[in-house]
Formats: structure tokens, sequence, C-alpha cells
């Protein structure tokens, strides 16, 4: 690798080259870890009906092929599999991030290398190596502009993740450096997602990923076909960051340095509840207390959440929301809500935010009770620190805290952890044997020979 | 329509109320010819193996469905169709462009038109509303920000295109209001096309309209399945324009006051030379010359071009890589090869600018005689004005201009013109009777009950 190589070169050298079995053990670990992760996300967002229009979209219009779509009873080809897969495993906003690069990483990486890998009759570990390469790249192209996406309104997991996808696919059906460049190339011409949606809760949010995905399967077939990209695509005047991120200089450079050296994918953090960042921390804090000190519900009096000062929009103002919220999305962003579904049925999860469990009155009598206080935490944007005091009937007073949120490095999810999120996500959809085959085969997936397994979360 | 709707709101409006039966006659008549020269440039880039990667790439992944691909023998899936469709009729440079705008209108919105009324099993006059309304939207998103996606590094033809060929997909599957204007809000999310491809010459150019006609019918699809799209994704300050413009004012609300009365369908340019728009004049000049006084190669001891400054470093200098082109690409940007193949052969066409032609020793052998001076033409960006001055053995000398190339409003393609150019494409790649079935069946669009037609143009 010389300093004459673009960035696009470099990426795509790493890539082609990327072989799972010179790869570190937690490396590994972390990266099949991360399908289970993504995999049960998909699987319970089908379960309850999300984002199904994704699925009678593709049963329209997609045409047959041998990929598998999560909820699609048919074949579909690569690009449309990796597409109702990258929606439907970000459509409960349940799966990792990471946090440098603020960006959903493996809900366009997984789906990609899954499709490609299947159209292509590659092998696990080939497949390991692609989910591997696709998610260093990705993380390495969102971190080298930080927040700054967020801030021009455009969605990493879109942008960046169109080229994590497009590494992920390359490197499943086994794409030269060259030709791999030339797919990163094309794919800087597909790159999109605006954050418009914030402006009216709009679905494209977690379409982003799935047309990412897509896109990625695409530019690797485009490529291999002969079609070229712009070698220059990262670093152009012309290129990705200097025009959606105009005015503003960024050096993929240093990023690139260590790639195949250090290694993020085992940072990716897991998001323990499908809510809210802001809800994670007080939600945590309060498991804690349970544990040691068991109350019921009705003795408690009250419960004072402690956030930073910026949480208190999102997850605790205006009150009158919060303490009954309207439609599920709402009562992902009500940490009344959750704490009280803590408390009441000992768990928040996906199963907490039906639109029947968000009527649950003996929830909706706890919220009332909950309070808060602003605390000042870690500012890191990724730390997300929070706590909660518990007072009792009997005048008794618990409380603890969290500086950062469970999930990431400082106070990382155990393997059991991730695990038991994946066995009770798939299990709304899959019965339990399927869970626990799916979860072998993808446990295991450097060693086995081909991805049949998948063909379980058909419907 | 109310101040309350948003842009994206009018916009679907129109289009889904859009009926062929009110159009005014030049606006269907300008349609169809806009179709007629589309398909013929898709026709002749097939036949000339052009961006034959999007043709094996489809038969490796794009699965079967009932819409027609250039070149494909089996029917493909919508998205798929159009997606080979737009590559394949932007693949020589040859098709149309909308002043205003910038824009290659027709090669994203007919390809959406088309795959989504087969898909749909719409009859001709609801594709004739389609494509009417994908030509009014793409132009008027483009031309509301005049070159300015251009000078940050993006394609118009792509971020813009999208827009139309959703639009175009939307009418074609007969989508209410309501619906279009999710699918217009989707489709923000995968406006995309950077310009990067001119530091080397990348394919990615060609790709980018059939990138946003498969975008449009993906938007189409996912809104008539039921996802939403941002209602503010032309105006949010998280939107479209001040995402891929951000820190300029752009107000599409003037160019959509008069959408339904004031049409841009007839002021789309046809492209009359398959070559760099500074050639243009001075072709037309020089063919002008030599209907009124006919001379054979031998008797012209030179040709003087005259262009304005900025064509020289385009399609003049070099003047040693001009007097021989390298490659068909080349060719296309040398002024002197294109006058002396005018000069020598009579014609500028696509046969013209083969590896095989521009090695043809007659052509070259007139090309060193060639010069030039520079004038000044109008500066508006459409005119390139240009002329040539042919001195004689005899000492006779004759001089042509022309303020406007020909193809624009200011001096336009004949409906014979533009039907000879469709007949020299297709011909490329269709029997005579295949040629002249689908004109009959394009020109009287309107009246079809389907468009079962166009499988004549599939392999």
């Amino acid at each position: 690798m010389t300093a004459t190589h673009t960035a696009a070169q470099r990426i795509a050298g790493f890539t082609a080259n990327l072989k799972a079995e010179s790869l570190p053990e937690e490396v590994k670990d972390a990266a099949v870890l991360h399908v289970l992760d993504t995999l049960g996300c998909g699987l319970a967002a089908s379960a309850l009906g999300e984002a199904s229009y994704v699925v009678s979209g593709a049963d329209e219009g997609a045409g047959n092929g041998p990929a598998t779509g999560i909820g699609v009873a048919h074949g579909l080809p690569a690009a449309e599999a990796a597409f109702v897969n990258g929606v439907l495993c970000h459509a409960l906003d349940f799966d990792d991030t990471h946090p440098d690069s603020v960006t959903h990483v493996s809900v366009a990486v997984t789906p990609a290398a899954l499709a490609a890998g299947e159209a292509a009759g590659a092998d696990g570990a080939t497949v390991l190596a692609a989910l591997v390469a696709g998610n260093e790249v990705s993380t390495r192209i969102g971190a080298a502009a930080g927040g700054l996406f967020h801030a021009r309104g455009l969605h990493p997991s879109g942008v960046c993740g169109v080229f994590g996808a497009t590494a992920a696919a390359a490197r499943a059906r086994g794409l030269d450096a060259a030709t791999t460049a030339h797919a990163l190339g094309i794919a800087g011409s597909m790159a999109s997602g605006l954050l418009e949606f914030l402006a009216d809760g709009a679905d494209t949010k977690r379409l982003h990923p799935g047309w990412a995905a897509q896109a990625g399967i695409t530019a690797a077939r485009l490529a291999a076909h002969g079609a070229t990209g712009p070698a220059t695509v990262f670093e152009g005047r012309r290129g990705f960051y200097a025009t959606y991120l105009a005015g503003i200089d960024v050096d993929l450079g240093a990023g690139l340095a260590d790639l195949g050296e250090r290694w993020n994918t085992p940072a990716i953090a897991y998001k323990p509840y499908p809510a809210c960042h802001y809800t994670h921390a007080p939600v945590d804090a309060l498991a804690e207390l349970l544990r040691e000190h068991p109350v019921r519900p009705e003795e408690v009096t009250r419960l004072v959440a402690f956030t930073d000062k910026t949480g208190v929009d999102l997850v605790l103002e205006p009150a009158g929301d919060k303490v009954r919220p309207r439609t599920p999305y709402d009562a992902k962003f009500s940490l009344p809500y959750c704490l009280a579904s803590l408390l009441v049925r000992g768990s928040v999860e996906v199963a907490s935010f039906t639109a029947e469990a968000i009527t649950d009155e003996a929830v909706l009598a706890v919220t009332p009770r909950v309070g808060y206080e602003t605390r000042e935490y870690s500012p890191r944007p990724d730390a997300f620190g929070g706590g909660v005091r518990v007072e009792t009937t009997d005048g008794r007073t618990f409380e603890a805290q969290l500086r950062y949120q469970r999930g990431g490095m400082e106070n990382p999810m155990t393997e059991d952890d991730v695990r038991g999120k994946y066995r009770a996500n798939a299990g709304l959809a899959l019965d339990a044997e399927a869970v626990r085959e799916l979860e072998d085969a993808v446990t295991t997936l450097g060693e086995r020979p081909g991805l049949g397994f998948l063909a379980a979360v058909r419907s």
C-alpha cells in the first residue's frame, strides 16, 4: 500500500484481501454476535408487522432469486433481499450503533453480506470476512466526519452505510481489489438518506439502511460486470465528502492508516432496550435496584429519574404526553413509561411497545409517579448517563446511576445479554427450536459450508 | 391547492390528477417524440455494446418480471428494467437536455414511466400523462437551482431526475395525490449522483439516470404499500435543497406556481449529434454550406471553426490530440474530427464514433486542415453558438454561423430531424420493419391499449 493509492483503493485492497482465519478471535466473535443481534431485531419487526410494506412490496415487484428476505416466503434477488432485511432490522430502532461514527452499522452491512453471500454460494468464512470488512469500512468513513453528516441533514446510516454494504457485497462475492475499488466509486453515486423524517416521523429513516444495502449489492454487481467508478470518490473535489459536507475539510486518510491493525467491529454498541438512548441508563439503574431491593409497584410512591438536561425534552417533557403515550413510538420516548414497564412487568422489550401494551392500566397507574432531576454526566455523545431514585411507602429510598449507558465499550452488554436479547426477539417470530438452530448456525458461521440455514427466517 | 400544501403535496396533486386528454396537443406531441428519441439512443447503445454491464448484470441478478429492458431477452422486474433502460439511453450522451435545469430529463423519466406502466398494465393515455408529469417535475426541481447542483458536485440528472421518475412511476400506476406525496418524500432519501466521474471518466455518469429511474419505481412501490415520506422533503431544513445545497436559498415555490399551465416538456432540447455540445453549431454550419455549395473533401484547403472561447479547451486543444482521436470518446470532443466526418461521409452519427470509424484515414486526412477562431456568441449556457468558414482550392470561401445550436427552442430540430435521428439509431439494433412499427406505436401512444409493443426492443 503506497501513498499513490486513493482512499477507495486502500479500502478495496483491505477488503479484497481480508481473510477470516487471520482475524483476531474477539473480532470474529463480535462479528457473529452482531449478526445474531441484527437478525433478532429483524425477526421481531417482522413478527410485529413493522415496515410490512417492504414485504408486500417485494411480493409485488421484486422478482425471484436466491437470497432470503425475513418474512418473505420465496427467494429474492440479492439486492431486494438486502433491502427487505436492511429495513426490517432497523425498523424497531433496536439495532446496534457505532458511537464514533454515529452510524447504525450492521443494518446495512449484515443484509448486504448475507444476500451477496447467498447469491454467490459463498462459504461461512468468506461471509465472516465480508461482515468485518463492511463494519470496518462503514465505521471509518463515518468516524472521519463525526457528527457532521447529522448537522448537514444527512443520515450516516445511509450515506456511510452504502460503502460498508458495498465492501461487504464485494468481499462476499470475491471481487479483487481493483474491481472492489470501482464498486466503491460507484457506491459514491448511490449514497443518500435525508434526515427530514425528523419533521414528521416519516418512514424514511428505516428505509435508509435497506436502500444502502441494496445499493451496495448493485454497485458490486455492476463493478463485477465491468462498470467503473471514480478512483477519487472520497478525496476528489466533486467526491463524497467535498459534495455532501461542502466547505468542511474531512481527512479520511488518518482513519485508514490502521486498517487491518485496529478493529472497530468490537466497538459497535448494542442497544439493550428498544427505546430512546436517554431511557437506557435510568432503566438499567432501576433494574439494578430491583435486583437488590425487590419492591412491588404498589410499594413505590415515587420514581425520580436522573438525566442529562438534553434528555429532558426527548423523554420527560411535555409531561402530560409522557404519562400516557399515544402511540408505540411515543412510548419509546417516554421515560416514565419505560420505568413503569420495568417496575410492573420486570422487562422493557419489544413486546412492551405494542399498541395493546401501551394501554396497560397497571403500567399507566405508575407513570404519574415518575419525576425527574437533571444531572451532569459525561459530555461524550455516546455516554447517555443517567439513573433513578426509588422512594417507597415505608420511607426507604434507593438510588443508582450509570455514567455510561450499557451496550458500549465502557459498560458492555455481556455475551449472555446479547444472546438473551436475540432469543427474546427471534422468539417472537420463530419457535424455540428454530431460534436455537439459527443461533448455533450464526455462532459457528466461520465453519459453515454455506448460508442455507437462513431459510429459517423466511415466512 | 392552498398555501398550506407543501411543495411535495402540490407536485403530487398535479401528478395524480394529470390526464392525457386535457393536455395541449403540442405537449403530447413533444412527449411522444422524446420517448422516440430516448428509445433510439438506448437501442443504438445496445447495438454498440455500450454499458453492456447493465445487461449482463441484469442477467445475473435482477430476477424476472413483467417489464422490458432494452437488449434483455427476458422480462424484468419494473425497477430493474428502469435501471437498464436509464443507463442505456444515456450511455451515448446523445439524449435530450432541459436547458434551464441542465438536466437530462427523459433518460430518468421515460424508463420509469414505461416500466411502471408495463408492470401496472396501464394504457397508453395513462403512460402519456405519466411521462408529462415526470418531465414537468424533473425540470422544475432542477430549474429552481439552475447550475447550482453542478457547482456543488452533484449531477442533476440523478438528484433531480429521481423526483421526475417517481412522479412518472406514481402516475403510471395510478397512485392518488396523498400516496404520490409520500413517494416523493421517500425519493428525497434516494437522490444521489456525484460528478466525480469528471476526474477520470468513470462510468458513473451514465449510471445516474438509471439509478434515479430505479429509485423512482421503488419509491412509488413503497408508498403504494403504505410507507410514508416527509411532506417537507423540498422545503424542510433537513430537506433536499437545504442538505444538498447547504447555505444557498432555493425557492421552488415560484416554479410550481404555474404547474399545469406552463409546460416545460416542449422546451426539452434534442441533441442533433452524439458529440460535445460545442461541436454542434460548427457541424450544422458546415452542413448548411455543403447543401448550398457541394464540395469534395479534396477541394477543401482549410476549414476554420468559429467557437466561443470556452469551447477551445474542450473540442480544439490540444490540437495534436484532436487531429487523431485516441478513443471514440475522444472523437466526440474533437471538432476537427466531427467536421471532417461530415465533409467526408456526409454524416455525424453514432456510427461515426466506433473504434473502427475513428481510424478512417479518409477522415484523418482532413482533420489537420481544420483551424479555429474564437468569436463571442450568446452568453446563455445553452446557446452553444458557432460556425465555420470553408476555403477551397479554387479560391472560394463560404461562411456560416448559428447563434444557437440546433435542438432547443430558439433553433429547433424539426419533427423530421428527430424522427430521422431515431430511425438511424434504432436501425442499428432493429430491422426496418421493427423500427417503423415501434415508431408508429410510440407516436400513437395515447391511443394504445397497453405497452405490449415494447417487446420489440428486447434482444
